[in-house]
């Protein structure tokens, strides 16, 4: 494929075209263009999604949830059932009208999310209270139609997972909206080495059809939020509006309580502005699609045949030991070519082998992320043959750490307490955005008029814990009282 | 879930019946009802699409290919640039006119297939010599507006794999046609134990768009034949009307060569077909969702906790040993009744644990198909604590490989070599089919009027040691010349 050749923008000169240049320098996506608002993903971005969706599918497993799979399409009609979730979501539909050469008697849409057609079928399969808890996952692509679009971050069309699930108890669902909140943090602090705030999100941002919305919440590099998963406690709304009822244990009927919990592709755009930098994609070792790239380095021909054989040796060890490998044995493209779009490519470790490298039974490493020397050059380091994939795993494990670390630090550094509106103000100026504390007095209307003045939102109400130390205060606009701080940012 | 009353038809009374109540009764999956023709796949039998996908996943990625998502919305105007493509599929097609609240100025359709989209982003990525081969493979769902809908054998939604390939010769093209077809047929044979026929397919049945399609074709037990995964060579027909060109070594533009290969949730209808019986699912140790299901059998509360105890402690061994099992410690519910509900899910192996199993240190085991003695009583198996996963496997290993045997058999008992028109008339008499060699013409002409005759058709061409030994002769219909004897049979 075609190498791009100019440089990637630096993150302080323009933001917006740094995250567009990663992503087509790193190979991960690019715009659909001739289907307005949707993107293809390409090997190396979804490699991400896949090593994504296996650990989250492992997490959902092992916590009794089943896969299984629902129509795209969706009865236009299903829609309107709810009534708040029909009103948030009409405005994005894509619509079909025509199929098998006719005109449809009723439309259907692609799913902009299944609560409505899955509620429809939870009625069918559930009848008493030992059908209870039901707990469903699918694994799925939705489509919003969005005006202003950007790769992972808001597309048309979207890869997601989608939990549902339909309890005997409000107290039941509410542990389960939890449960999964948490399934998200442990996979962001785990898998991505993104640190997260727990919350709850504002009216005014809840899911359209929700009782409540809980979020997790990351700090991306330019000091904005990036909601990153939701969990939502459906109440009964869903049961109501499909029927979905069950025998409870006294022989009544009952509605059903119902969660849906979603995490999507949104993810990768998340993992870019966490961790990369003005060179290219920086991924977590987890997340890797390739956690070691080998590169053969010889002069003459005669050289030639001992590196390579040695490159290739050593690339099947290191897959022995599980770790995945590429050995980049390209012709007619130096090593330093090689290095830089690899370095775009968010490899974390680069193995370099020469001639020299033979007799000494060793190869020099270079991390994604290693410091420069006082000349200016990056630190490297040499590692015997002997043993090299403990030694790889120790300093991939290390860098996943310290990846975290920097981000969690990064969060840190721009994290501020505000009690007065000028402060607030000047929090927002400009292109500003950091995460701040802040009181707010709980009505949407203020929320709004914040938002109006600074283009900050109230990314959530941050669970215990979470956020500073829970006090009492007033409100930084309005001065009504308020009992904690929220958390405020821009966002995406 | 509601449990299925009613009992299974047996195969002999009502084979199409017999089909859809294996579906029910294993709770695999039902029909949509609200969305035309399309389904729901519900967690048992998506846990078998599970396990397909993870084995051909790697099988695909050992041989090269990487995966990607395209979108799922196609512009109308691009299946019109391949004329036969156009014709082919036009009158399946889902067509969204409206979206985000307008009337779209180009429709969309969604995807049957995505030849089309894929051609129109290899013409982007691919530059030179050097970026070839582009061996791409996508999950997904597409749709064909169905009028007549079976379950996984046909809906309107599906989901498939489907691999899209460029070459920079038509040789190198034609190998990949061939190893895909290979990896099918080999994945056919290892996790389905079901034999297979490769073949190619006729002028009337090809892909739309495509030189050649290749096939694989199996029995199912009525006699029918399955398509079960078809591997196409696309020429350079998709490559002309997206101008998908490369300069090759010697400077020159020229036109790829393409391939498209897939394999669906149809082959869980094919894996159905082939092993299932009047009790319910058989399914394939290695893609069973569950291999061994553990029923506790006790009488008194006393005897509960022990035997308990053990089930769990037993099934926590076997799973270190990495066999999927479940222990089903369901209250209020007689092991009879356990026995009855997985053996119509096809579970391969129950153990059953009492108390004077816990005595002997030992389970009864018994397989999904054992045979029964001569009282008519299923034969079980006892076997010790010490040692039993490894017991197990050995057991699973042979089921798997007993399974194969007898669907070959059971095709052998039902492959003819016919001569005269009479004898092929007769052997498609009714509701009757088998797998006939029989010589044709070649001509769409006398393939169509022996359909008409019969509802038999041109299954595949065999490949050289697939079907009988290669011998010229005269076509069964017209008596005109033959190059060899083709597959005939009813089809799915």
């Amino acid at each position: 494929m075609p190498v791009a050749q100019a440089k990637i923008k630096p993150r302080a000169d323009d933001y917006a075209q740094w995250y567009q240049d990663i992503i087509q320098h790193a190979d991960l996506a690019e715009p659909a263009g001739v289907v307005k608002g949707c993107m293809v993903i390409k090997p190396h971005g979804y490699a991400i999604w896949e090593a994504m969706q296996g650990d989250l599918d492992r997490r959902f497993k092992a916590t009794g949830h089943k896969n299984a799979a629902f129509p795209m399409l969706i009865p236009m009609s299903f829609l309107e059932k709810e009534a708040e979730h029909v009103e948030g979501f009409a405005p994005e539909l894509a619509v079909v009208t025509h199929a098998g050469g006719k005109e449809l008697e009723e439309p259907y849409c692609i799913r902009p999310t299944s609560e409505t057609i899955i509620g429809h079928f939870f009625a069918k399969w559930i009848d008493s209270h030992r059908d209870l808890p039901l707990l469903i996952n699918q694994w799925a692509n939705v489509m919003r139609w969005e005006l202003r679009t950007r790769m992972f971050l808001r597309t048309s069309e979207f890869f997601w997972q989608e939990g549902h699930t339909a309890h005997a108890t409000h107290a039941e669902a509410e542990e389960e909206v939890a449960r999964m909140l948490d399934v998200y943090r442990d996979f962001a602090r785990e898998m991505m080495a993104m640190p997260v705030v727990r919350g709850v999100k504002s009216a005014h941002e809840r899911f359209a059809g929700a009782l409540e919305t809980l979020t997790i919440e990351a700090m991306m590099q330019d000091g904005k939020a990036l909601q990153s998963g939701t969990s939502h406690d459906l109440g009964q709304n869903f049961g109501k509006a499909f029927d979905v009822t069950f025998q409870n244990a006294e022989g009544e009927r009952e509605y059903v309580w119902q969660t849906s919990w979603g995490l999507s592709t949104r993810m990768i755009g998340a993992l870019i502005m966490t961790h990369s930098d003005d060179d290219g994609l920086v991924l977590p070792p987890r997340l890797a699609p390739i956690h070691v790239v080998i590169v053969p380095i010889y002069r003459k021909d005669e050289e030639r045949d001992a590196v390579l054989e040695a490159a290739d040796r050593i690339g099947a060890e290191l897959r022995e030991d599980g770790l995945r490998v590429e050995v980049d044995k390209r012709t007619g493209m130096k090593p330093g070519a090689k290095y830089y779009e690899w370095e775009r490519k968010g490899v974390p470790m680069r193995l370099e082998i020469g001639p020299r490298d033979l007799e000494q039974r060793a190869v020099m490493s270079k991390m994604r992320l290693a410091e420069l020397d006082e000349r200016g050059r990056p630190v490297k380091e040499v590692l015997p043959w002997d043993g090299l994939g403990v030694e790889i795993g120790k300093r991939l494990d290390r860098f996943q750490e310290e990846l975290y670390e920097r981000a969690l630090k990064m969060r840190e550094d721009n994290t501020l307490l505000v009690d007065t509106w000028d402060d607030f103000v000047a929090a927002f100026e400009g292109s500003k955005s950091s995460f701040v504390y802040a009181h707010w007095d709980g009505t949407t209307e203020t929320e709004l008029a914040i938002k109006e003045a600074t283009k900050a939102t109230v990314r959530c109400i941050p669970l215990e814990g979470e956020g500073p130390p829970v006090e009492t205060g007033k409100c930084i606009k309005t001065g009504e009282p308020s009992a904690q701080r929220v958390l405020f940012a821009k966002n995406y």
